[in-house]
C-alpha cells in the first residue's frame, strides 16, 4: 500500500550509519576513547570564525527582510558574490544568473539529474563512487552504470568507460577529489574525457551532460591543482556544496552552475528551476545563502585535515597496510590485508578491535576499507597500535 | 532532450509571481507608495524577538557540533522538544519519534506523498487550493482530483467529495486555516471528513491518509477553535512549517508528524524517512531545527495581521464588495464585482489602479481574488479610496 521502493531506502540502514551507530553503543561501554570510529564523513574541524561573524552581522538586519523567501533560485546579491568568487579564483566568467542556489550537494545532484532525465536514459558514473548516486539517479527514472575501478592510478579506465557509453547516455557523473579513494583527477584526465564526450555528442547528435559533484574541492594538499571542469568541458553542471569546505554539513546549503557555453543552457537553467519545484526545495535556506556569500574567499582549514592525513597514511604504511596515496578530501582507501582480499572481513576484524572502518563494497571497489580521518588526532594517535595488533594478528594468521 | 516537464515548471512563472514582478517594476515608475502589492503571502511581521535569542544563544556553541549532521530525521533533542509543546497545546501524546524535520511545507507534503504513493494512485483535494499540489502530487506519479468549491460555506461539499471517492483513493489534502480563502473547517466539518473516510476504508478494505497541510495553525483570529485532526482521524500526517508562524519563510524548517495511531505507522515513517533520502534532503537545516524547538510554544504576533484584516474586510464589505468572511491565514477573498463575475477580469481592472490582486482561477475556484494582507498597514488605509474608485467606475458601467 505504501511505496515500498521509499521503504526499502528508509528502513535499510547504509554501512556507514550502521557502524557509526554501532560505535556510539560501544562507546558507552568501554568509553568513548577506546573506540576508534573512523566511519563518518562528518567534518572534525568548526566552521571558520568568518562564518559566525557573518550570521552575527546579519542578525542585525530586519527580521522580516533577513528571513523572508529568497527567489526560487536564490538571493541575487549572494549568486552574484558568489560568482565573482568563482571568477576570482578559477579565471572563469560566470555571473549570478548562472547560478541555482541548493540545500546541499545532494539537492544540487537531485535537481541537476531530474531537470535532464528522460525515461530510458543511463547515467554512468565511475567506481569507487558515493552510492547515493545509484538512488538519486533511480528516483529520476534513469539507470546508473559504473566504471569498474582503476585500481593501478585511481584515475579514469576509459577503455572500460567507453565500452559503457551509447546513445542513452544522457550524463557522465564524476567526483574530484573523490570519496572514498581520495584520489584527485589529473589535468590528463579531464582532457582526456572531455575529449571522449565531444566525440560521442557528435556521434550521437546529443548532449552528453557532465555532473561534477565536488564538495571536496577547496580540500587538497600539497598545493595540488584540481582542475575547474567548466574550463575543460562546456556542458558541465558543477554541483557544490559548503558542508566539508566551510564545515557546515547540517546547515544544508549549496549551488549548481548552468554555464552559458552549455548547450541550450537557459533552457536547461528553467528545467533546473523546475526540478527545484517538483522536488518541494522552494528556496535555499536564506539565512546560509546570506553567509557562504560572505564567507566566498574564505578558505577551508586544512592544516588539521593534512596532519592527520599525514600520521595516517605514514603510520599505516609503516606497519605494512597499502594505502592508496591521498591527494583531498578527509578519507583514506586502505586494500584489505586479509589473506582472502575481502573488505567485510577486514572490517569485521578492526570492529572486534573497536576500530571502525567502512568495507568499500558499497563504493563499487571490492577490497578496500574506507577511513574518514576527519577525526580528533588523539583518535588516530590512540589508533595506530591497534592497527599494529591487528597486522600482528594478521601475520600471526597466515 | 531535457525533461520537457521540469522545463515547463521553471519556464511558466506563476501568476502570483508574474504579479508580483509586475508591481516592482510599477513601483520604480510611479513610486513605492502609489503600488498596492497585495500578491505574495510573505508575512510583513518580523520573527519575534525569541528566535533572534534562540540564535545568538546557540551561536555560541562550539561550531563543529552545531553545524553538524543531524540524523535524517532531525535532531532527537529538537523532536522531543516540539512533541512537548504539540502535546501541551494540542493534548495530543506524541514523543520525538513521531517527529521527522523538514525543509519546510513544501518539503513535508513532498515528502509524505512520495511516502504512500503507487503508480495508479489518486489524491483529492479541495477547492480553492494552493496550485502546488497538482505539482507535487504529478511529480510522485499519481493524480489530483479537485472537489468543488462550497462558496456558501468555503468547507466541505460532501456530496461532491465522495462522487471523487473510489478505491483508487490513497490521500486526502486539506489546507485549514485555508489559503487562499482564510477559512477555517469547523470541528463539524472534521468529524464529517473522519466519518467518511473510516467508512470508505472499510469499504475499500485499504488505509486513506489525511495530510493535513497547516502552515497557517497558529494564525487565526477571535480565539477560534482549529481542530488538531490527529485527534479525529488516525491516518493523518500533519505537514507543518514555521514560514509563516514565526515569520520564517526563508528558512525552510518544518516537520511532518506520523502518528502511532496511524495503521503500519512505523512502515510509513520509514517510508517517510526513504522519501526524503530519495528526494535529496538528507537533513533540514540544523541551526534553524535547533532554533524552532527552543521557540516552540512562542505564540505567532498576529495583532498587527488582526487588525489589517478588520480595516480591509470592514473597509472592503462598506465598500460594496462582497467577501469571505476571514477566520484565518491573511487572506481576504473577495468576490470579482464584474459584471461578468470573471475573476481575470476584476484583476486586470485593478491593477490599472496599481492595485495587484490574484485571481482564483489557479486556485480552482474562479470568480474571486485573492488579498493577501499580510502588508504594512499604510498599503491598506491608502488602498482604500483606489478600492472604492474602482467600485464607483464599475457602477458608472452598469
Amino acid at each position: 500500500m505504501i511505496n515500498e521502493t521509499m521503504y526499502g531506502l528508509g528502513s535499510k540502514s547504509s554501512v556507514i550509519r550502521e557502524l557509526f551507530a554501532y560505535g556510539l553503543e560501544r562507546k558507552k561501554v568501554v568509553g568513548e576513547d577506546k573506540v576508534y570510529d573512523f566511519s563518518l564523513g562528518n567534518p572534525s574541524i568548526p566552521a571558520p570564525h568568518e562564518v559566525k561573524d557573518a550570521l552575527l552581522k546579519l542578525l542585525e538586519e530586519p527580521a522580516e527582510v533577513l528571513h523572508s523567501y529568497s527567489p526560487a533560485s536564490g538571493d541575487p546579491k549572494a549568486k552574484q558574490m558568489l560568482a565573482e568568487s568563482v571568477n576570482r579564483r578559477f579565471e572563469t566568467h560566470f555571473s549570478g544568473d548562472n547560478f541555482y542556489m541548493t540545500v546541499g550537494a545532494a539537492a544540487s545532484l537531485n535537481i541537476s539529474i531530474h531537470a535532464i532525465t528522460n525515461p530510458g536514459d543511463e547515467f554512468i558514473t565511475f567506481a569507487p563512487f558515493f552510492p547515493e548516486y545509484t538512488v538519486w539517479v533511480e528516483n529520476a527514472g534513469a539507470k546508473l552504470l559504473i566504471t569498474p575501478a582503476d585500481t593501478e592510478s585511481f584515475q579514469i579506465d576509459f577503455e572500460a568507460f567507453e565500452k559503457l557509453l551509447s546513445p542513452k547516455t544522457k550524463g557522465i557523473i564524476i567526483n574530484s577529489p573523490n570519496n572514498p579513494s581520495g584520489v584527485v583527477y589529473s589535468e590528463d584526465t579531464i582532457i582526456k574525457l572531455s575529449k571522449v564526450l565531444c566525440k560521442k555528442e557528435k556521434e550521437y547528435g546529443h548532449t552528453i551532460y557532465l555532473i561534477a559533484d565536488e564538495p571536496y574541492r577547496e580540500i587538497v594538499y600539497d598545493g595540488l591543482n584540481v582542475p575547474y571542469i567548466p574550463k575543460y568541458y562546456n556542458d558541465t553542471f558543477v554541483c557544490y556544496s559548503y558542508s566539508k569546505s566551510l564545515s557546515l554539513p547540517g546547515e544544508r546549503i549549496g549551488y549548481i552552475i548552468v554555464p552559458d557555453e552549455m548547450a541550450d543552457s537557459k533552457r536547461v537553467m528553467a528545467a533546473v528551476n523546475g526540478a527545484g519545484r517538483a522536488l518541494g526545495f522552494v528556496c535555499a535556506p536564506v539565512l546560509f545563502q546570506k553567509a557562504v556569500a560572505m564567507c566566498a574567499d574564505v578558505p577551508s582549514d586544512i592544516e588539521a585535515y593534512a596532519r592527520n592525513k599525514d600520521l595516517l597514511y605514514n603510520g599505516l604504511t609503516r606497519l605494512g597496510y597499502d594505502c592508496v596515496r591521498p591527494q583531498g578530501a578527509f578519507y583514506l582507501f586502505v586494500k584489505s590485508p586479509e589473506k582472502s582480499g575481502d573488505a567485510g572481513e577486514f572490517s569485521e576484524r578492526a570492529k572486534k578491535h573497536d576500530v571502525l572502518v567502512v568495507p568499500s563494497d558499497s563504493f563499487g571497489c571490492p577490497g578496500y576499507v574506507r577511513i574518514s580521518y576527519c577525526v580528533a588526532e588523539k583518535t588516530i594517535l590512540d589508533s595506530l597500535p591497534v592497527f599494529k595488533a591487528i597486522m600482528e594478528e594478521l601475520k600471526a594468521e597466515n
